[in-house]
């Protein structure tokens, strides 16, 4: 079937924050995003796609298998889709998603070992390599304070390529109760700032723990800085300002992983 | 003075690549970056201000500075300025900087130790980051193959936050031939790939370094693999399908970084 007035009209509102939180509801773009959407247990409304890949074997498979799952399968123009989407990162495919309200359940927070939390991360660039570092490092939660860039907007979705699917994100939290609620339960939490007293790498980074990362302008807000157990720095060598705050947060992750790792290698 | 109508015709012109060559010449956004550019023996054409910091004592001294080492200064409107530069970023001011080439000197890479060398970067926000964590990583040259994205791309620049200025960045290299000679001089020439034999945090990473970061949807182009010394992995710990590019960089470079201040400590 063809792609209606009224589903192209509900797709072209969702680039819009205020219609996303309305409909709760978000657009996902290419084959390799819808691929891992088919991995997680979120609901997709429509898939809207060319007429080349409705006929062609190597995607009927995904296209019945969301069909399956409830989605509308329909049929676009290539003109349809140009006006729609970003046509090199939507590849011939654009859907539309229900969101997937995740609150901060003290359940999961008790599970896990290591979370990140973003205080006011504004580009959604970064926020997306934020949520790709995450999963690539298997953090067990996101945290993402009220003055992050919204989650659902369609920079951060392509910047995630289907991480957003792999694991608990939650949205416009209360930060400082939350980061009482996370000492309460044997997190260390510890802020990134480039003038943090020790360096990352001089630190144990065991146990359980909170990264916090701050916004690209500002840092980490002082409020939320007063909550940290420590403060640690990324030490420079150079002369630039500052590092990006998603290459700061792999660097952390990734040196927690390798102590890990070595500890269990010992 | 005010602006001319060829002044502007000259920043619109910059936007394209083709003009940019022609040249030899980009437009630099805001005070930041125009303060580093101050640090740089980079030249600077034209500043176009708004008429408020013109007579601003806090911008007064950075105008001055500039127009001693030879710069025009404008005067600007604010539609003028919005429909030459992206306003948040630029903050008031653009400038018209001349593009510095760095050539390939065998001086410049037999005094380096570090060196970073991107093979088909295409991402302007990735190239930006890898140039940012370069800086403050005091890599001592970035050498960037043919197909990366154009350096001096508006949101390279934007995203680099002055960095360009720090470090030798040399464009067009011939890649194959580059490795050889930084083979010829010592260099272990690693490559970094998802599915590399040993993890980078397993290797040790000292004596001369050249890192390879490859594209963004290729990852190392095969030719340039088959150069290297190693192929080296990040370990994944989730299900990302990968890390982005400028992390994955910021990660080795923090590594090689900390053993070298280990040995020093040791």
């Amino acid at each position: 079937m063809r792609i209606t007035k009224n589903e192209i009209k509900l797709v072209r509102s969702l680039s819009q924050k205020k219609n996303r939180q309305a409909e709760q509801k978000f657009v996902l773009e290419g084959w390799r995003a819808l691929k891992e959407v088919l991995n997680s247990s979120s609901k997709v409304d429509i898939v809207g796609v060319l007429s080349r890949y409705l006929d062609d074997p190597d995607y009927q498979g995904i296209l019945s298998q969301l069909e399956e799952r409830g989605a509308a399968i329909r049929e676009l123009g290539e003109k349809e889709l140009d006006s729609l989407a970003d046509t090199v990162h939507a590849q011939g495919v654009i859907a539309v998603v229900q969101q997937k309200s995740n609150s901060l359940a003290p359940e999961l927070l008790k599970k896990a070992s290591v979370i990140v939390v973003a205080d006011s991360v504004s580009d959604p660039g970064n926020l997306g390599s934020i949520i790709r570092s995450s999963d690539w490092f298997n953090v067990d939660a996101l945290l993402l304070g009220k003055g992050c860039v919204d989650l659902y907007n369609d920079k951060v979705i392509r910047s995630t390529v289907g991480s957003i699917f792999h694991l608990p994100i939650i949205e416009c939290v209360e930060l400082p109760s939350a980061l009482l609620m996370l000492k309460d339960l044997g997190f260390s939490v510890i802020a990134l700032s480039g003038d943090g007293k020790q360096s990352y790498d001089e630190k144990p980074m065991s146990g359980k723990l909170a990264i916090i990362l701050g916004s690209e302008a500002h840092g980490v807000a002082g409020e939320i800085r007063a909550l940290a157990d420590e403060v640690v720095r990324i030490p420079k060598y150079g002369k630039a300002e500052s590092l990006n705050v998603g290459v700061a947060c792999g660097i952390v992750l990734s040196r927690i992983r390798s102590l890990q790792e070595k500890k269990k290698g010992a």
